[in-house]
């Protein structure tokens, strides 16, 4: 098995919620949710074979963006919305 | 592979969540969660032929529009619901 | 192909969250739902032949509900819950 | 087509979220999620059929379930909760 | 038929949404989702027979756990995250 | 059958949803979401061959990872975001 790297399993990378701007919360979004995902499952061909399968099917693809969209919500509350 | 153009690629285009109406809010989250799905998969052909199984399907269709409800959720708390 | 008439379209009828009352944010959450299908899938012979099996179908039946009702936290929210 | 009967197509019965007790707020939570369903598809024999296919299948359960919890997400905010 | 006894219909045992630790906010959680499925189907023959399907199978559990969460965060908020 | 470990079935372990630092909260987050399945399925070797299935199935992993969206953002909130 070859595992993720160490940076790839950090929970919150970075240790905080808060963003200089949104795109900023927006990338941290997709990231949360893929070490999620990394902390599941550690095994890298597992998830690369996974994911040429669920980034090739639109019903995965809107499946991960709505983990993207509901991770968001929490990081933009957390910044006030960047207001 | 054909790339999404650069524009597709920006998670938060204009970098802020605040907009001038419900309707360009409304217009921003589906954007949101387009571009979320063209930084997963960025090859054109490939979300092409998984927009013509999903667009078809009353299945990916309410999914996709879930992902909106949600994205929208945010923008409008963002923007004090435009009161 | 035959479209989608132009107010089917509109993202946010009346372009306000705001409402008279519970019913009326309620009846609003539907048409967002639908608007955004609209948007993703505008036509009509589509539309029609997916309503015919996702109406039919429990499941389908129950995901169209959920958006409903993320889509009704939004409104409720906005409207201070009309208390 | 028999039709669902009109009082089970009103969006929201009592035309208010606020409730006296949590229970009752519970029950509304559930009205709210049928009669979407009913206001989607009001053909009274296309539903029993559907009931007896997801109230008989855990699936379907738990994603009904999953309905009533975010209606009632709405209404519990709406009565503060009821503290 | 064999239904559920009197108890497992409650729709909010105890009648409130308070408290006294996280631990029973959590077990309120758990206990209203089901009883939501109760409500839905009251016959215990088939709730058992469902149950033997979905708890062995793990989209059945996670989407169960997807539930529980959704009423955590609403007992949660009642409570003021016992801060 | 063998069982859960009691330390495994606690609902909230450390009894609080306050955590010193955003990494803690998201690590509460997925323990939550796996507590809330072992107290739904608490037999090990169910468990074990559930895991083998959703951890190499794309769309099981991202159920997974909503589940400890969903979890982490109440975490988050209670923390007011650890700003």
């Amino acid at each position: 098995m070859t595992r993720v790297p160490d940076e790839g399993m950090v929970l919150i990378p970075g240790g905080t919620l808060i963003t200089a701007t949104p795109d900023e919360g927006r990338a941290l979004a997709i990231t949360l949710a893929r070490h999620t995902v990394h902390n599941i499952q550690p095994d890298l061909e597992t998830l690369h074979a996974g994911r040429a399968r669920y980034a090739g099917d639109p019903t995965g693809l809107i499946a991960a963006a709505q983990v993207v969209a509901l991770e968001f919500a929490t990081i933009a509350a957390a910044n006030g919305y960047w207001r």
